[in-house]
């Protein structure tokens, strides 16, 4: 960390400065007296100092963080890939998960008939909202309790591992067959349903907020991974930008960074970021070769009689297309789907 | 609505689109057959219609939403403004309220010491935050339980009444003596939250987002107000935008925005805004400018040792200095403070 | 400036990079090695040094700028207000100027009825396009050297001293009889219009990009003094964001900072800032509140008829009844408009 | 287009309305009256009707654009593919054209160095600035027209076509031997340029504004064609978001999205996008799986020596490296570099 004074702060300011960031923290400091400005160098363990108290005092002019404030997030200190094991799916190593199923839950006979289908074309997880967050009070809210057991009912149907999201922390005990717990973009800092879900033991996909930077995103995970749940997936998802043309605008860096910066999977949601079908393939297929670890990608048995997101939903017969080229550029990048 | 169709599509096709959206809800379809393309035009209560729906038909290349999504929150059907009444304290008057206090509540002494201060200095309501959403699993996250305490402790003490954010919907009944509770930024699409505020008569003050459009920030006012609670305070913030050198961008036209597309009572919080303590003034003096109802403004006896957000506080004679000129701008306004 | 090196730097090569740096620019370098990072904290005028070249040395992790990259503009090294006089109307001072006038000139007969409608209400300088800056090629781009012919008829019909945008260096004879040029959003990055600018006398009013930080328009003003030509007058006009509602979100924070960091005027345009009329008055106090030193405001006889920019165009008695309340709140904010 | 008035138009008013838009097009004009709006749909060319002007009216609510308002970039009135021929090397086509070479031309024996360094990797063009578009005027500002004889010799030295920036449309008569004009970022939406190149023959390379969104970049690519030169490749070099890990932030959704809208060939700039030299090899694979016809890449034979943007510029075995990737990866696409 960094610390740099105001202009007409005096030795004896700066010496008073000195012996109170000591006692913040256990730090070495070493001043650097520049003839406009004096520099202060922290060395140490730097996480624990809160760099608001040091921005506030009054002859602190800016602060500048070094490290990343993320520890058991941080590839530096983990320098192999975790693998997050989901009922057998592993994320992070070798093959492609593909995570795939419909927005929402409708019917028994529509999520069973979905996820036969996604099965078929090679999907390795079955995905389906129960619980739906949506902008309007008097849009469609999922069916709930009621989706999850419908849920529940695909995944015995045909075996597929199952990942939905989670809006309530008071829901957790309903999700005790859920194999992958989604934390929504509107949650990424929900910090109280992070906390709890440190708690437990089952894998967590969390997705990257509208908004919020990568440092902003990793320590979110650092709050699941605090509290002892290490078994964290990330999701690129798009990012908010001045662009009308697209829902969001997929921040395909992100991949990239996010694998050099942690340890932890990284997947992305093709058919969120954009809003629109036919972009779903060109950006499967820009994550893969970005290096992502896996799909979500959005899939229904009648699109225009969803009941929400269908515009982005793709139909059973396009995503069979869409998987045949996935799979082979997986093939060529070294890696296998399914 | 309008409904845009594709280039292709037939005028049978076209008959199809018009009975389906008929079924969708309870509208007139009018149809403008172009050269090149076919318009429709819905007529009635579009509301209740789910655009992702109409969307998602594979004949429909765009839908544009006409009318406003939100109803209880629109002065179109509501053309006074909305008193909200919080502990005798009128927001959306001729009252200019200023909400003032800590970032974070560290002790008795700290919290009532401040209290008086802001009191003495004009303030008309006592904020501090007991539960903390901190970006860091490893910052100061509030004394939580114990600080909501000392909170009312100090509330008794001057007799002012009590702002404070929740976090976790199941604190609600830790909230019984609040006179006004804050939901936080990070919390403005936490849908689960929104409705439970909705099911209770205590005033809620409502941040927007950091990324939020005005349309999602009303559209949480409504999730609130549908539930029952129309007592739903707005505060505009700060958006992320590019520049750096704040730590969020005012978007102070919201101000005059989102007074004209409802009744609610709308404030401004200058102090998370910008990040920074010499900016407070000439943004609280834009936002009265602007039309602000009122203003939310940290101030801590003694920043540099803050917990938390240090930086952005005003010491107890910084905010009685800068009230003085607030009082006089209000006055010219043709309203009132304290 | 901090260099941050990387982990794995030796003790050699760190001495290398301190010979190194050492010759690109007139500085002393102080090393501090932490136990994981070492940290080169340059002191000397680092204005010099090109940051670029610093961050592409293979043992550099980041370089942090300390200092501001200004000079010229840099209130740290001036800092009385500079007064910029446009045919004796002082910007920067106790004197308040509002800029207003059509988007397009048309006719004659227009651009002096609206002249003299705008001097009748107050204003003190002209404004009207000749050069039009339009994102089609086939809007109508401005009656370009005739347009400017009718302009000075206008100026010399009432006295008032005219402001009109370059969009051509080439026509910069064309403009000698004008009295402050301006450089538009779109051209604010246009470096070789900033030099040529640099090396005349007239009076430049530079507006802000869309995108472009504050640091980064302190620098193109930099451009310009850095020429010789020191009467820049900054002027903040909205930036782009996610928000759909306005045209652009006005940067009302930008205005206590810039004035912070720079001697020269800022004035705001809410005309573009917002892109709705009745958006004008509330941001233009606003802006005054805020401590602008004048205003850029549209106005038009008869805007459902103006060639360009109408939605935003305020009608002559709709401004005049503004600049009532203007002036009013100018003397409140013991300036003074007129 | 799709024009809504205002709640209390009254049908007399309506039908002046309709008469005065009639006026401003061709265009038949279709009203639909609801219970609580009326809505015009605007049937015929309306290319040519400035929307500003139609929003202007006192009794228009909003005005939505349903057809493109650019022509001769549109896919629509010419399905199939363009291509643009540079020297021979063709873009749009099923050949992946390689642009790289360093960002500054600095010497002789430099450039000639890097030329035939990546045309020997594989590279089917080079680049090299001249002139360079710099934030401070303290920067190194390129050699100007030295260095464009310099380019010139290296393009002899290997028969590789050169591409390079033009930032002053009166250098013009010095780019007679340059194969592809570069129309910068920052003068995206330099009108005066885009007309005289439009005046020409040659190949304009047009790259994204920071902040421009689609449809204004298609309308620049339009000021160009317009004039009567087809001959435009455009770039996408990443737009500005609030992430600060990544210089800009590559919209990489772009290439489809310019691909289904426009018969222009469309290449990425991967250096300048993320601004960070490890980050172009996943970026560039990214591109081209999303389907980009071509790459800019920066290459330096000394990079941390390099005059400007040295820490974006990968060294020649780096680039070498990439290369043989990016070849197989497009005869995995079905297409073929060198």
């Amino acid at each position: 960390m960094v610390v740099i004074l105001k202009h007409n702060t005096t030795r004896e300011e700066t010496q008073e400065i000195i012996r109170w960031i000591k006692e913040l923290g256990n730090v070495e400091v070493n001043p650097i007296y520049g003839t406009q400005t004096t520099i202060l160098g922290l060395v140490g363990d730097t996480s624990s100092i809160d760099i608001n108290r040091i921005q506030s005092n009054s002859h602190v002019e800016n602060v500048k963080r070094i490290q990343e404030p993320y520890k058991r997030a941080n590839r530096k200190f983990h320098p192999d890939n975790t693998i997050v094991d989901v009922a057998g799916r592993k994320f992070g190593g070798e093959d492609l998960q593909v995570i795939a199923g419909p927005c929402s839950v409708e019917t028994e006979e529509q999520i069973i008939e979905v996820a036969k289908a996604v099965k078929a074309a090679g999907a390795t997880l079955l995905r389906g909202g129960a619980f739906k967050p949506r902008t309007s009070p008097y849009s469609f809210q999922g069916l709930g309790q009621n989706g999850l057991e419908l849920l529940l009912k695909a995944k015995e149907a045909t075996g597929m591992p199952l990942v939905t999201e989670i809006m309530n922390i008071n829901h957790l005990p309903l999700f005790e067959n859920v194999d992958l717990i989604q934390v929504g973009a509107r949650n990424m800092q929900n910090f109280e349903m992070l906390k709890e879900l440190g708690k437990i033991n089952k894998p967590i996909l969390l997705k990257r907020g509208l908004a919020n930077t990568i440092e902003e995103f990793l320590m979110s995970a650092e709050y699941i991974m605090a509290g002892g749940n290490e078994n964290v997936i990330l999701c690129e998802r798009g990012i908010r930008t001045f662009e009308p043309q697209t829902r969001n605008t997929l921040d395909i860096s992100a991949v990239p960074l996010l694998k050099r910066l942690t340890h932890l999977p990284v997947i992305v949601d093709p058919s969120h970021a954009a809003g629109i079908t036919w972009l779903v393939e060109p950006l499967s297929k820009a994550a893969i070769a970005a290096g992502a670890d896996g799909l979500m990608i959005e899939v229904h048995n009648n699109p225009s009689k969803a009941l929400s997101d269908g515009a982005q939903s793709l139909k059973p017969c396009e995503f069979e297309a869409i998987m045949e080229k996935l799979k082979k550029l997986a093939v060529f990048e070294g890696k296998h789907i399914g």
